[in-house]
């Protein structure tokens, strides 16, 4: 193996031991129940202000949360397991980045968004933007996917999550721009920062690891049950945080109604652009999520039912176009290896929905929006700011996630290829057996036997 | 191919993105965001009947809508993944037809229900009712499937959900009849209406195909994920649109103890009727749910928990009983072929559904639901109906249910014989590979070198 | 086959359906919807109490309630199918056992909680407790899988949940302990008494089996799906009765935090403790969720974010070391064969999260809690007892739960080896061919050949 060491026997529970400490002891000094999490504090909150424990956020937002807890660890989690030897490695890879993310997001965020007194409190509003931060992190992992060693991806999640809560606090806090289903947080910034990561990590020898990226039968209907899962439940992770009342329902269904429209588009691209009229598993696992992505921004405005739609057709187009035509563009010409085509799902989508975003608050009238306004653009409610210049603060929240995805993605990027953190050679990617013990089965032995010296555990033998 | 040409290249694209245009253009015309998810309706709402947000209905509903939608595009579209080579399309063309069949009942269910001066006025309730609709569609196609291109089913629900819509208008609103969970307007009239089509398109020489007929171990697993969704979440189905408070508890306890009594007689005539007391996977994946399917319509009701167990079971042996029985005959006999028995578990549980509802609506007394007959039976709180003609009512519903069932589905059978709709020959049923890319793997292999002259991409050889 | 028939023709038909009948009339006799769930006394309590439906304990607790019944059917069912050639038994038993538990113990809690009248009222809480108590008996299941006929596992099932209800009696009404999310009622119960009902059956000759007694590649990714969803919802597990706001809120973060932390814990024990420094499945599918055991009896209580963490910690530690070394010895020295190794994922974590609760519970003081002191101990709040007499209850609460296990598992052991319930013999275990109807596949075919006379139906041959 020489000086491609991927034994991470060492390494790995360093890591992971290290960081679970810190994390621990950071929690210990920095991290408390909130006014609804509280004992006390909350029993004194329903006396003084007249409350009941219906009023608690928990009731608003939990059924919310645990859709959205259910898309990043089944979702993600799932999606990632159409290849055929790195089903291990994709579920619980995944699993492992998200556990530890949603730790880390959880002071990161706090320091940001939840510091009063020198303490971050903590409730059901920040569990959900910890697991939202996390899939920033999974997209990021979807481009890098199957190149990459579990303490690489641990390093990577440390500073990703980092940079994801400053450029989540400049483009919400400081330019104040609305931002609910994380169309620039989340899939612009998680997205070009993996590619940019994938572009520093170029393998020019991918060549030889190239028969076990892609998929068997049984992979892809593993890969569906992501898929499904992140399809019913993108309504939740759009209006998981938006305001109660008409702002969630409406995100809801705004984003129901995108997806919608989003599959219809995919299954006709897919076959159109087929010689045979057949439809690609990986369009349908994948494009037909985008109009998700396409509403992240939008979805809590006054979108309109049809203006859903219209979204949700557009980034089923340019998805299913990206995998056809550009994802081979990017490999070849930019040295971008885009395992999971995070661009065509995440990427483009996600400016997209930036930019229906700046189309949908240039439009907000007054008249439309009435008293909900409020809840939708207090900077417009409260006379701060014109419809107009929503717009623009908009746009330039979507320049700023550009540019903190790709500096960052390049700074980490150069981090993660110090020799340590145990990446595989070009010739093992894509390979559970070299982070686990693998069970024999016939068409997995066939695979691992190119790069494995010592024989996995073959009990069907 | 000659005459069977199954490429779908032009036709797909084609239909899908026409009638997606379509849809997009009516809803532009006619769909509103109603008053809870509007901006300015609803803060105007609040404040004029002093409600919170907490009164919005998305906090009554929303929970049990993603129980429902997990259902039909986890539950139907994994359950019919027990074909060893139908895979993709199962959960695929259910996923597309689902997502066609909800905006399309949009409309149409809006055109019948919610109305308002011109407008179509959406929120959380029709969107569980578009569901539901599709509900239907998905029983229909479990009947025909492996034997319809996706072109006929996407042509198939155009229409079924436009039957759907008048049919329940007719049984709700004319008839006043009750059916919160849909035994007569979903089950009863999705399996017979499914049925119908599946005899219209009646394959003599279906046996070319047999081969591929059946399951494989895992493809048996992949079911038993939709088996367990649909049994889990059908009290949340059978609640999700029934009155607030006492209804909803009422509905999901009754469906609970429904499926519980009906998985045990399953299981033991499962056993029973095998001749070395094995269980039979088909008999667990399907007839275990038949007990949510018995009380769809009486559940709402003060059907008494034992009553409702007695319910499940019987709806548990007679679903048995037809697997082992029934489904040979209609084959042979009387030409009907069903894919996945819909008859045994939404076609009988349905009718005894029904008749459920008609024996427990007889027996509703002013003592038993006191205040709470409002809701349940408003014609009888107000006087307008006694329980017995009640009753009447609700058996004619189901007369009402056989009779769109049967007339549509001979209509819309004849329409999906038309030849551009690319139906597959008799030889190529059960088989993804004619509309996929399927990607090398062994077992799958094997069958479908019956079928194709193109070898698919062998990404294992 | 002689002594060991293990046909189920008769016996498991007669089982289910006698006990079905029981079950029904029992029901007929005690059971009664609560004043939430019946039609009348719902509308008179809310008149009379000025309630809203919004009151309705429904909207409190569904969302759990869905979240608890996922991890029993799909959690326990799909965990356990990792076993190659007993997917089919796994998840199906798992259905079968769990949907009659919940039926007898809603009739044995019912009897011990809520008889009122002579009556036993049930309503959402009633039913999520008999969920709770179906846990128990799916951990003893998974101590004995693959070993015992589903006649046995039924026949546990009638006492293990006779046994859960009184001892859950003990603990709660008599003791007066706390235990929420069931360390003790329900993991450390579960787990010894499946533990001492394995030693009991002990098979001196299992290694004729041990062959099938291990994974293959596909078989743990649908494991994964049974971890996945256990490790997500059981936030929704510990807090799913406990007191409405901010301990439901409370319950939740900790669960939460727990489990993260735990996560990484269990990724690098398991690196650690391998040669290569290679991951084992079998870890990360059992030792990542051991955190949410730990802390079933503190949840509730003011533990802290960083003290569940801490407790996270050390499950998942203990419990990847007893994978390594502890169930070894159990099997070779104490003659306990710990199909599961329920013993490292609910026993000693089990014990430890009941450790937490005395240590926790002897730290509650008045300004901690202030007035949420009496939903979390109302026997503090209202005077009764100090701290440190509670922590003393919770110690005697744990010491109740094992030796109801011990003494309970040692007669439902001996009962189950009556022959008639038809045992497999050492060679015919983990292996679904002798229960099922297999349809045929490569991987499963070879196997099974070993034990089964006659060939099963062989559609792919």
């Amino acid at each position: 193996m020489g000086k491609h060491s991927t034994n991470m026997r060492v390494k790995l529970p360093i890591f992971c031991l290290l960081l679970e400490a810190i994390t621990i002891l950071l929690f210990a000094i920095f991290v408390r129940y909130n006014d609804e999490t509280d004992a006390s504090e909350w029993h004194d909150r329903m006396k003084k202000h007249n409350e009941s424990n219906a009023d608690n956020d928990f009731y608003f937002r939990y059924a919310s949360f645990q859709d959205v807890h259910t898309m990043i660890f089944i979702g993600f989690g799932f999606l990632m397991t159409f290849l055929k030897c790195y089903g291990f490695s994709s579920v619980a890879f995944n699993f492992l980045i998200a556990a530890f993310g949603l730790q880390w997001s959880t002071l990161i965020q706090g320091f940001f968004h939840g510091f009063h007194d020198g303490k971050i409190h903590i409730g059901i509003e920040s569990m959900i933007n910890a697991d939202f931060c996390t899939g920033a992190v999974l997209i990021s992992f979807g481009a890098v996917l199957g190149k990459t060693s579990p303490v690489q991806l641990i390093v990577m999640t440390l500073f990703e999550v980092t940079l994801f809560g400053i450029n989540e606090f400049i483009i919400l806090s400081i330019l104040g721009a609305k931002d609910a289903g994380g169309s620039m947080t989340i899939h612009t910034f998680g997205a070009y920062f993996g590619l940019v990561v994938s572009r520093v990590l170029y393998r020019p020898q991918l060549e030889k690891s190239r028969a076990r990226e892609g998929s068997i039968y049984h992979s892809d209907l593993f890969a569906m049950i992501g898929t499904i899962y992140l399809w019913m439940f993108w309504p939740s992770f759009n209006s998981a945080v938006t305001a109660h009342g008409d702002d969630q329902h409406r995100t809801v269904l705004n984003t129901y109604y995108s997806l919608a429209a989003c599959t219809l588009a995919t299954f006709a691209l897919s076959s159109m652009l087929n010689g045979e009229g057949k439809l690609d598993m990986v369009h349908i696992q994948n494009a037909a999520l985008a109009g998700g992505v396409a509403v992240g921004t939008s979805a809590e405005m006054m979108l309109t039912p049809f203006g859903a739609m219209i979204a949700g057709c557009l980034a089923g187009i340019i998805s299913v176009l990206g995998y056809k035509f550009l994802t081979p563009v990017l490999d070849s010409k930019l040295k971008i290896q885009d395992t999971c085509g995070v661009h065509n799902l995440h990427g483009m989508p996600g400016i997209l929905g930036a930019l229906i975003g700046v189309i949908v608050a240039a439009a907000a009238t007054a008249d439309i929006y009435g008293l909900g306004m409020e809840d939708v653009f207090p900077l417009i409610y409260d006379g701060t700011r014109t419809s107009k210049s929503q717009a623009v603060y908009q746009l330039l929240a979507l320049l700023v996630a550009l540019a903190f995805a790709l500096i960052g993605g390049i700074i980490v990027g150069f981090i993660l290829t110090i020799p340590i953190f145990g990446a595989p050679s070009d010739a093992q990617c894509f390979e559970d057996a070299i982070y686990w013990e693998v069970p024999g089965e016939e068409g997995h032995q066939q695979m691992i036997a190119v790069n494995t010296e010592d024989p996995d555990q073959q009990t069907n033998a």
